[in-house]
């Protein structure tokens, strides 16, 4: 059987949109850069809002929604926010359309006094709930979360990874201190992470991001940087402590209780619909996407092998009844996800939908197996053996008993343990000098390159700028500089000075 | 203890708008017409969002996400379509912002060549995408249901009934043949009524809109509408038949078994954030919100009273182990949702925060209880005695094995008890004449007014236009014609014609 894919033979962002097309996971629309995300892709965003909507209750915070259209004057107010965000937003300017010469168009009787924009973010507009919100400290910790549709304008869109409209959660909270401000940051630092890591089996580094790529307005921005398999970073999450800044610019104070009038702390975080292009980049092959089984929507997929025949309906009946055995198995703490495919069209087509799709398991039913008590599967995260598509059979029982459970949990950490090999491999260390950096990154941009961990100053301002520079133009960016370092440090790579801390330095999304 | 509000002394509309904000629910934001839903408001919308989207699964729909943003030239395609909605969108003209004069303002460099409208519903958008997806008769029926935000221009908001910004769910289907477009229609009607009769325990009438308040570009639209507690109509869900009009304009097209290639009949369907808004008008009372079990975020909240006392300890632990073991129980099919309040306030206050939020069952839990075993608690849903208010008193293990469990079903049960009592008693029949229309709607606006269940010919076009003026002129709408119809009809109250129908009529929301 031929495979769809090649993923080392074609350009990574062919191989990229081939598997986004043939996993029936999104298209592109034709609003120019948001996207369509048909159901396959919108059940992985339901799979992963379920699981990090509880972890991010189990924190302590509540759900709230605050209007998508924010007034002009607020994304005004925050100077360094303005900065950040005004080149890319959509503006609503008219509330009403009209038939003039016959051609329907904006009515210019009804023009916004005050334009809206469309929320990039909504740390201005939050701000001025809790502004109203929080008056004494027995107000704090304040912990609001928000699943929303986001606006950027983006100029070269990319399903997933870089939409106009994306979809997200957006977490904000104000504290008493800034300790406890950054104490929440990194919490929820921690909540991407594991997430991550134990649902969407996707390695990241956590760490904070240089100055230079702080969030518009941020103290200190935090990230998950996730390696694909092209070697470029995906930054898959960020937590932000705030500080005063946007406490100040909103007026978000409390009286503590010695009766003293203080600005609050706030912090910000979210992970978004980029998500799923990260699952996509981190745990496809030649055949299509393979889906850890935490977040597919179905896990196990049964196909029917009918040939228009008498047998058909012992085949279906024998299907029904494992498809309804299966959903009361426990897997990853909840029922199995099963799905029995009827649809009207060639049991081969099927089988390979799936495989492109990237269900976990798919059971192809004939009628021996039904009449055999038997059931024949495939493993999505290993389904080859060279060029053949490895089948598996046992009966039924061992099947229901103990496969099922079993092989889904192989697969989740499988996939885990494959992009953690490939994370670990591909992070050089004891590189010391510009021409290190230069000898690793070279060649075409297509070929595989990995990540640099290399020793700092930490330069700031003027000094930092002109690191930036250097890197831009080897298309690099410093990643993080990961929680985890060392005791000691080589002299910076890039001014000599001693060094300070290690940060990561590649290619990203 | 004085009630806080008097819901027939007050005006109705002061006594939603009062109970609305006593129950932390919603309050209005800084953008005109659109309301910051806090986290109680919120947490109802949750439990809606969750429990419908199971039947909207259950009956085979499968979510998607389509962009909000709709092309202009796809809102004029339809005609009707942009007739009923053109007067009320938010246009997106300018994708980028820019200080000129100091001032920050949309870049004239950045306007855009096709304005964008802002969906105010996504029949347009989502025929595109259809248009692509069917081919063939096998890829027919086409189930898709979307959750979003959606935006109609709101000159006279009020929170959660009419608001620029609201959220809801529209579910937008493609069928190969009128009949099953229809039986799609009426199955999703079905699936709102009971939804709204059995969780919102709010009662309604499932029936036809007559033509003039039909959906722009519908074919036939029905409702189901409920009667809130100054007897107006509350539109709370509305399911449409489209016939092939959305189709012909969006081309959405298939093949069927002989080759011939015909336009699909498609439907659409929606509830909205307006649903919450019935929930308090029909469920609230004079000492505020009372939310029924199935839908409260918190169905059983714990108030233990502390003294700053040594025994505050022994209160606390007793406490939470109570609130552990009502986790356990299932209700309704879920397990408990139970709070244990430690926010550092007054008891007192505490008690009358979740009264004023209509949490089902309230514990008071003092040394006493605590020493005793014993669970003191309230009904929401018969909180007094005169004006007393009503506390009553258990062993734990009584109110874990039993009580608990027995009152929240009861209470369900219960407040759609009274809503349904209401609803009956409140639709008038016999009304034969104009003079009795008349009659009984006189007096002032504040007045308590029901529904009048009336004989018709339904007339069409000029005729009904007449009908429909006469009726506006004392502020009345038709609501719907309810499915049960009998079996012979009086002559039509309008025209004197034979009767073929009987409809509601009402002043309405």
């Amino acid at each position: 059987m031929q495979r769809a894919l090649d993923i080392n033979r074609t350009r990574f962002a062919d191989w990229y949109q081939a598997v986004v097309r043939d996993a029936d996971m999104a298209e592109t629309s034709p609003v120019r850069g948001a996207m369509v995300i048909k159901p396959w892709g919108y059940g992985v965003w339901e799979q992963i809002q379920q699981e990090l909507d509880r972890r991010i209750k189990a924190t302590g915070h509540e759900n709230c929604y605050f209007p998508m259209f924010i007034p002009l004057s607020f994304i005004a107010k925050e100077a360094q926010h303005v900065e950040g965000f005004a080149k890319e937003m959509a503006i609503v300017t008219h509330h009403r359309l009209k038939t003039i010469d016959g051609k329907l168009q904006p009515d210019p009787d009804a023009r916004l006094e005050e334009p809206l924009v469309v929320r990039p973010t909504s740390e201005t507009i939050i701000g001025d709930a809790f502004s109203r919100w929080v008056r004494s400290y027995r107000d704090l910790p304040l912990l609001i979360n928000q699943w929303a549709n986001v606006v950027r304008w983006e100029m070269r869109p990319r399903l997933f990874l870089r939409t106009t409209e994306f979809l997200w959660q957006e977490g904000h909270t104000a504290h008493a201190t800034a300790e406890e401000a950054v104490a929440e940051t990194m919490k929820m630092l921690e909540v991407y992470r594991s997430f991550s890591e134990d649902y969407l089996a996707m390695p990241v580094i956590a760490g904070e991001k240089p100055e230079n790529e702080r969030f518009p307005g941020a103290e200190a921005t935090y990230s998950i940087e996730a390696m694909m398999q092209d070697g470029k970073a995906l930054q898959a999450g960020t937590s932000h402590f705030l500080g005063t800044h946007f406490a100040e610019a909103q007026g978000i104070k409390f009286q503590d209780d010695a009766g003293t009038i203080t600005f609050c702390n706030t912090t910000s975080w979210g992970v978004s619909t980029r998500l799923i292009g990260g699952v996509i980049m981190t745990h496809g092959d030649d055949d299509g996407l393979r889906l850890p089984p935490a977040i597919a929507p179905k896990q196990i997929v049964i196909v029917p092998m009918l040939r228009d025949k008498p047998e058909d309906a012992d085949v279906l009946a024998y299907c029904e009844s494992l498809a309804a055995a299966l959903s009361s198995i426990h897997v990853l703490g909840a029922p199995v996800r099963v799905l029995l495919d009827t649809k009207k069209i060639k049991s081969a087509e099927k089988r390979w939908n799936w495989v492109r799709r990237g269900a976990p398991i798919i059971v192809e039913i004939g009628p021996r197996d039904a009449a055999g008590g038997n059931v024949t599967f495939m493993r999505r995260d290993s389904l080859r053996d060279g060029d053949k598509v490895k089948s598996i059979a046992c009966t039924r029982a061992e099947f229901l008993e103990e496969k099922a459970a079993q092989i889904l949990a192989e697969i989740q950490h499988s996939l885990y343990a494959e992009a953690k090999v490939r994370l670990d491999a591909n992070i050089k260390t004891g590189v010391t000098d510009w021409a290190g950096v230069e000898d690793y990154f070279k060649g075409s941009d297509d070929e595989f390159k990995g990540w640099l961990k290399v020793s700092w100053s930490k330069p700031s301002g003027a000094e930092l700028e002109k690191v930036d520079t250097k890197l831009k133009a080897l298309k690099l960016t410093i990643r993080n500089a990961p929680l985890q370092q060392p005791d000691s440090f080589a002299p910076c790579l890039f001014t000599g000075a001693p060094g300070v801390q290690e940060i990561l330095i590649g290619r990203a999304y």
